[in-house]
């Protein structure tokens, strides 16, 4: 095996998601819907199947009629005609955009910025590609006793981020809404961002938005490669498992300035090659149909209700949230429970230690209180790992009776 | 952009398919059947996707279902147990198979040796992994009058094979049935390349056997993993694309030892992170349907029709074929074709200079024979493709009307 892939040990999917089915708990862990998405979606991959012809390869960097789907559906979002042959490139998932986007940026011994906590599957993109990671971390504002906290108290240190940059930073990864916090970043500290960019002609930006659809409490989703001048150096990373309720399908996308749409269509050609053809299709005919139906509006509130529903839960549980504007994840305060064995090391990617406080909590949750939910260490660097454990990170995208059933098991930790 | 991926051109089949559609030629250039699969292989996801529950991620190394028909499958065709959960990853077609196993085998600065002509997917993963290619080229029989040329005549120089090793040769890439020649390797031949292999203890094998179910005249396919003492260093790859005629769901799969299956699964977590959902089920009730229905032979049978149909159309048109045993591509002759404009330019992965021989003629069969073809110099390193360029590579899955205007039009070369 190769050194840096035998370096890595299963990540924080790989071990919840199975000790969830093994202890049958109600599992808040892994970010999926237990619901089926709408009608209109599952029909149209039915109906394309029905109707034949699609059953081999299509275009390697995006089959026609998705791109030009996304193009019509997505231009006036980013206010501009984007280009379907040529500014997207569909993947398989955004997990795949990542790291094809990744593999076309980063060369060996460049530095990537990540802002922690950060998805975890960032890194090991970065990783692969050689990149060497430098990583700034969100900033929690002090807790005021008896204010409920949102992620909004969740700040970027802009000087540290500045700080963070080298003449090799060729890549800084954002994601917005985020995950796991839950913030929905506002233009001033989008624009504050974009101004440390600015003044590295060298960098490029990935902003991973596929939460982009989930937004609350009026909380508005504003795409980073609007920002002026950020169009030329943003990939903008998409999620039809996210947007419809189909993580299975695995369809994503990449969105951005030609050159380096090229390149990562280059790298894809090489790594699957190309994307299913019939999901692709149904995708395209999702977003074909979407607005009409009202989709987006209706998914905003079914989520919003969600929230809403699991917030309280963990309130009454005792387990304080950091109330999310965004995504689908709530962070609960675990800091007061005390469990033996908590020995604070390392959870790093090699998955050598993964006896920190938080794991312990989410173990123990899913074996004895019946809730699976994901340690947020996992998306931090070794260094800031063990500092980093007071939360749990809890996932509401699943049906109002197991929100309730979660609700009931939880308040047993009180 | 990376430097590696910058220098990446758009590949062969990039070029080819969007010719094809555009001068509305009978397409025999990239290997995807133009026919529907069979009726129960649609019907498997027709009813996956109405029953439901199964449009979220699946486990990451491949869906428990799937997982388990392949163990059964396969296992007696291997003549061992083989475990679903430690020694098979499915993945996003063989190509995603192909570019996680090279990412967990091969370290930047790590030979891997490639049998020319070669699917020129391997040389952009090798690449992007930092690998160092070295070239062995099949050695055609020097031709008889009057007698008929088949992928037999095609040999492996053992010497030529063995002086390409060095203290730093990490893989060996080997691929039976043959794409694009359609050799099937012998007990012998397997045999001889695995007592090389063996004096190399740092050595793996990729044995890329996705034809394996097409061969031909009574040849067997002979699994590399089976010759004593490879299974230990052996990655085995198929597809269910080629298999079910479902080239555009994606599906593929390695099969092989512990240690680097773990490895292959854990790059594969940080690349697509899991293949989609319905397909691998679909693909899992095919397999566990397929041979009581007797599949194999009728899909054997349908394709050795096939065979024969282009090998006398080819014949007639004056492009002598070389007879395949296996896979579904014929060589046919172009040596006597003269063009204007032949220029014996370099055919990169970089694709700069695309103006060989047979490229030109690909391009004339396209826009004035109304046949597309591969041209095989693409299969080549850079140095070797200019010596190369007698063949062009026509792909016969296809259907019989089809095959028949091909046949119509390839007559107007003579
Ligand atoms: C590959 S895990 C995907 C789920 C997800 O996005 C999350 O739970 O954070
Ligand atoms: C990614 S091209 C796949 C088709 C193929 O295998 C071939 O034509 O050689």
């Amino acid at each position: 095996p190769s050194q840096q892939t035998s370096s890595f040990g299963p990540s924080v999917w790989l071990e919840f998601s199975p000790l969830s089915v093994k202890h049958k708990s109600v599992n808040l862990g892994q970010g999926f819907p237990d619901f089926e998405p709408a009608d209109f979606v599952r029909d149209a991959l039915i109906k394309t199947i029905e109707k034949g012809g699609l059953n081999q390869y299509t275009r390697s960097a995006g089959h026609p009629r998705l791109v030009n789907a996304l193009s019509k559906f997505y231009s006036p979002y980013f206010n501009r005609d984007i280009d379907p042959m040529t500014e997207i490139v569909t993947s398989v998932g955004a997990s795949e955009a990542l790291f094809c986007t990744i593999q076309s940026v980063v060369n060996p011994g460049d530095e990537v910025i990540l802002i922690e906590p950060f998805f975890d599957i960032y890194l090991g993109a970065v990783l692969m590609a050689g990149g060497v990671p430098k990583y700034v971390s969100l900033k929690e504002e002090p807790r005021v006793e008896g204010k409920k906290r949102t992620a909004d108290g969740w700040k970027l240190d802009i000087n540290e981020f500045e700080q963070a940059f080298s003449d090799k930073t060729k890549l800084v990864i954002l994601n917005n809404p985020h995950n796991p916090v839950g913030k929905v970043f506002k233009l001033d500290e989008l624009t504050e961002i974009a101004e440390v960019v600015k003044k590295h002609p060298q960098t490029c930006v990935i902003s991973d938005e596929v939460y982009e659809w989930m937004t609350y409490d009026n909380a508005e989703h504003l795409r980073f490669a609007n920002i002026p001048g950020m169009w030329e150096r943003t990939i903008t990373i998409g999620s039809a498992g996210k947007t419809f309720s189909i993580t299975g399908w695995k369809v994503g996308w990449c969105i951005g300035p030609k050159p380096i749409i090229h390149s990562i269509a280059m790298a894809h050609q090489y790594i699957p090659f190309s994307v299913p053809t019939p999901t692709q299709e149904a995708v395209a005919i999702a977003f074909e149909e979407a607005p009409a139906r009202g989709y987006f509006d209706q998914l905003k509130k079914m989520y919003q209700a969600k929230r809403d529903q699991l917030v309280s839960a963990l309130a009454d549980s005792g387990l304080d949230p950091v109330i999310p504007q965004g995504a689908y994840f709530i962070m609960g305060d675990i800091s007061k429970i005390k469990l033996f064995g908590d020995q604070g090391q390392n959870t790093s990617i090699t998955g050598m230690g993964k006896h920190l406080h938080d794991w312990n909590v989410c173990r123990w949750l899913t074996t004895d209180i019946g809730v699976t939910a994901i340690p947020p260490s996992s998306f931090y660097s070794d260094e800031h790992a063990p500092l980093s454990t007071n939360y749990a990170r809890f996932c509401f995208c699943k049906k109002e009776e197991v929100l309730e059933t979660a609700r009931q098991n939880l308040l047993k930790v009180k």
